[in-house]
């Protein structure tokens, strides 16, 4: 087990109806299941296209609970797509860290430990959808963004990770990856 | 995502008390937080020696829920121990599959599903401790197993599963693995 240091630059939450971008506060309160009034809040979620092993619309854990993203990968992705930032709140991001390098392969059943004590386990890599090209998309007046997002930002697009320990995460925390 | 075929060769709890050693049924139901009356059975469970990096006794979530062992991977265990064989329910085990090569390193993320629909997320490999070297022991006279049981199972002693989706999974089954 390796531990190092990251900072968690920014929180959110995304409590809007009909999307799924999310806005940037001071602190989240991790429980189990997420962040309440977060859209992806729950113990429980319905099964769609990413679980193509259940029928769709069956209830299967959540897996989803969380989602981080490092500032440095969202950097990369602008640099491949010619644009000068993409901001976390478009990836509908809980956590964008800094100063991890290839976030996105940190290995599932690791831990981001926060300094109230608050824990996160690692569930892997979050793969870009379509739906996010499109909301990236509208950012921007160059129409070729939507097209190439999702292999751009292949391998870059952050985690997805479970509440392993309840407690406060503020933006500005310094924190440690456990990578499994 | 690559797709496997294994049988699920018997279905245990672990529900007598002061022992993990659990018993053979003809199936079992899983349910969100794993099977009602197994010592493991929670959505969330009290950290331990296993979970360092958070204080001890302090509520994190249940990833340990379900325990399944290869009966391929036991008896390389056994041949080790220079025993004849090492039956599942010594090791705690709810599932005690065949037909997978290497099961302890399923990689996390991956899924054990079954005819029912009920559906398995590994949570990573299982590490062999000494509470179970005492258990493995007190099978055999040889007084030298304890010592060397944690060192010859490393790697061979299953993995831990969340319970993804509920449902009934009866020993015999035909089960599919879909790997990560």
């Amino acid at each position: 087990m390796q531990k190092y240091s990251i900072t968690i630059e920014k929180v959110y939450i995304a409590n809007l109806p009909d999307t799924f971008v999310s806005q940037s506060l001071n602190s989240i309160h991790l429980v189990q299941g997420g962040i309440a009034g977060d859209l992806h809040f729950g113990l429980t979620k319905s099964a769609g296209t990413r679980e193509k092993m259940y029928p769709r619309g069956t209830e299967i854990l959540n897996r989803r609970q969380i989602t981080v993203v490092s500032l440095e990968e969202c950097q990369i992705i602008a640099e491949r797509l010619g644009v000068k930032k993409l901001l976390p709140e478009w990836f509908g991001a809980n956590l964008a860290i800094s100063g991890f390098p290839n976030f996105t392969k940190l290995p599932a059943g690791s831990r981001i430990l926060f300094p109230s004590g608050a824990g996160l386990l690692c569930e892997g890599e979050n793969h870009p959808c379509t739906a996010l090209a499109s909301v990236i998309q509208g950012n921007f007046s160059d129409q070729s963004i939507q097209r190439k997002f999702v292999q751009q930002a292949m391998g870059l697009r952050g985690i997805i990770a479970l509440v392993e320990r309840e407690g406060v995460v503020h933006a500005g925390d310094d924190a440690e990856i456990w990578v499994m």
